[in-house]
């Protein structure tokens, strides 16, 4: 009889965001008329910027016309858009970076999973401690996880503690790790890194020969200066970091999928007898064995962002989420809350009230306000007396909801 | 140092589909005046259908405005799509379908690809010999093939040979194998099993508890009657198979990426100590946590080659491929060729001359005609002393490289 992958047996049955959305719904059916608010949201709320509507409806005119119809396109994708990032995403901030070291995707999801693909199991993998769970998960399906001990961690992945005494920017690790996931600016905590910050991991990767997957989904809402956009800002970051981007939270592009990857080829890897391997071929075999590209119609929405227009109205997306982010850290922290990110991210990390536990005080929210956070506790065990808001509901939703946390006398 | 996944490295460095191109664009550097005729050509010619179009500029336009915005969607596909492959693709054939055993995803290559990662790396890996490459590069990437004998073949892989004495059609496997990759209508060589001969494989994969992989992504090309559209027609398949399908050659979606794999809930792998888990369970943990669906824009794209409109200009396009492959078959059949598929499928599979091997013929005729083809060998052992064409080109290609051999004396 076929076997099937045992790691995927490691995951417990259901996880966390099920859970919630169980809960929730157990709620919506005991309350029906209750107006629910949801400030946990991972999802965008606002319309995609106009360039990229248009510019997307004339792409799928053009495959409708014999003379201007596309198949398949490169499969890590075109060289319109790849311009684009090169020159907005990089050269602006003084990167060089060749067309082959761009691998345009379907969804930063999906290459933070796969990318563990080109690595070998043995690797040890360290992640922060709260984290997105995807890095967790998929080093347990990928089979290099471990056993979960009965303090709720995997045995063979190092976790990297992010508590407020450390101002939720972790200490680099204590022994030997080979491949380290980090986000910045941070979901769930909404913590960014400066350039000296950011330095220490590439100094300790470079030391260490060990290779940073560097997240940088939300690098568009960073707004102080000193933080570093592309971890590529960093002397010798080519030769140890692998950045992942996201149009999702730049663009609101969450249901159209495009996202990039940059392998540099200063990347190195090594093989069991000890030869230098280039990542970014490896990389680059999977794109072109797992992968047909990204539809041509989302790569041309994708590069009207970086157009004059298309970047104003980016800027207008990020700044009013962000404008919704100091609405809520304002009102929380006068409403005596412990309130941090939301500056360079879209994210805020309160501390729950007088010690509760994070699902207690999500059902509470839940119940007495029909207010819907995320408890720390999915992000894992470290996010234990902590929730999750974003700014990333409708403005009017955002002040309804702080209107009832200022009224309310439960907490 | 971090490892790379040593299987990689077991790949030959270039594959043949570069060493092609490289021939191909050396003959163009030499003869910069020629004009090529693609002849081999993996990729459709002609526009999509105007009904797809239509719906994709309008979707595209719906994002723009914040009334009609969407957001992330469901991760295995929206059920708009969902009810019209079960209405159309299935219920059409008398098979019954839930919305949770049909997962949307950007293509069948990805899926192909990816399915390996919910199985066991000891599974034992049947695949037809010709095959479409992915199959092999997948179960090579992954870990599983074993290494490269002499003889080309790789240890731990069984081959399925498929040659002119079995019409194409492989024998049973004569020992024990747990998944089998099975294509029809076939790429490369253009063969269709009926429902008669598709039962020798269901019931060998019922008696030995093996997984098929029914890839049917030509079956929009099926003309005759009795050749089975969907693996689940046969009695008993939905408990030992997977079909993946796309709408790729069915639409014309090669640029715009859409495809999805069935998972029947009645299918079921085996844990290492011997317990039946539920494939669809793993593979939706797969979806959600590697994926995070499929562009709207695109499945509303789908959904609109389902209405009357969209059947009828999907038909007009399959109709229009199969003419084409009907002019080869009777050109090159009437110039002496050996020539088989090409009735229910896009693909013609065509002996080479005097016994030539595939890359000398491809080159003569490159040479002497400027008319590519596939080489046989490129799909494999068995594929040596063949060349694939398509009908994919447009008609007036055709019909030229049709002229260019029927006064072609080199032969």
């Amino acid at each position: 009889m076929a076997l099937v992958n045992g790691n995927y047996l490691k995951l417990p049955e259901y996880f966390f965001f099920n859970d919630l959305e169980g809960k929730i719904n157990a709620y919506k059916l005991l309350h029906p008329e209750a107006k629910l608010i949801r400030m946990g949201r991972g999802d965008v709320s606002q319309a995609i910027p106009e360039e990229a509507a248009k510019a997307m409806a004339d792409a799928a005119k053009e495959m409708g016309v014999l003379e201007t119809f596309r198949g398949y396109g490169p499969e890590t994708g075109y060289k319109f858009l790849k311009d684009k990032i090169i020159k907005f995403d990089y050269n602006a901030y003084g990167i060089q970076l060749e067309q082959d070291e761009v691998f345009v995707s379907d969804g930063s999801k999906s290459d933070v999973g796969n990318i563990g693909h080109i690595f070998g199991r043995d690797n040890i993998i360290a992640i922060t401690d709260p984290v997105y769970p995807v890095y967790e998960n998929a080093a347990i399906m990928g089979g290099r996880s471990g056993h979960l001990a009965d303090d709720g961690l995997w045995s063979n992945i190092v976790y990297l503690g992010c508590t407020a005494e450390n101002g939720f920017k972790p200490a680099l690790p204590q022994d030997h790790v080979d491949i380290i996931y980090l986000c910045y600016p941070n979901n769930p905590t909404g913590i960014a890194l400066t350039k000296a910050e950011l330095k220490k991991w590439v100094d300790y990767a470079l030391d260490n020969q060990a290779i940073i997957i560097f997240d940088g989904a939300y690098c568009a809402y960073i707004r102080e200066k000193d933080i570093p956009h592309s971890i590529y800002e960093i002397k010798g970051a080519k030769k140890c970091a692998i950045e992942i981007r996201s149009y999702s939270k730049t663009g609101g592009f969450t249901g159209l999928r495009c996202s990039y990857t940059i392998v540099p080829h200063e990347l190195m890897g090594s093989t069991e007898t000890g030869e230098d391997v280039e990542v970014n071929k490896l990389w680059n075999r999977r794109a072109t064995t797992y992968y047909n590209g990204t539809s041509y119609i989302v790569q041309r929405g994708a590069e009207a962002l970086y157009s004059k227009k298309g970047r104003e109205q980016c800027r207008a997306l990020t700044d009013y989420y962000l404008e919704n982010c100091k609405i809520i850290r304002d009102e929380m922290t006068a409403c005596g809350f412990e309130v941090y990110g939301g500056v360079n991210a879209p994210h805020l990390w309160i501390k729950t009230p007088g010690g509760r536990s994070s699902w207690r005080f999500f059902q509470e929210m839940l119940y007495e306000l029909g207010v819907v956070c995320t408890p720390g506790a999915g992000f894992g065990n470290l996010g234990e007396g902590y929730f999750r808001f974003t700014g990333f509901n409708q403005r009017e939703a955002i002040l309804e909801a702080m209107e009832r946390i200022r009224n309310w006398k439960g907490y």
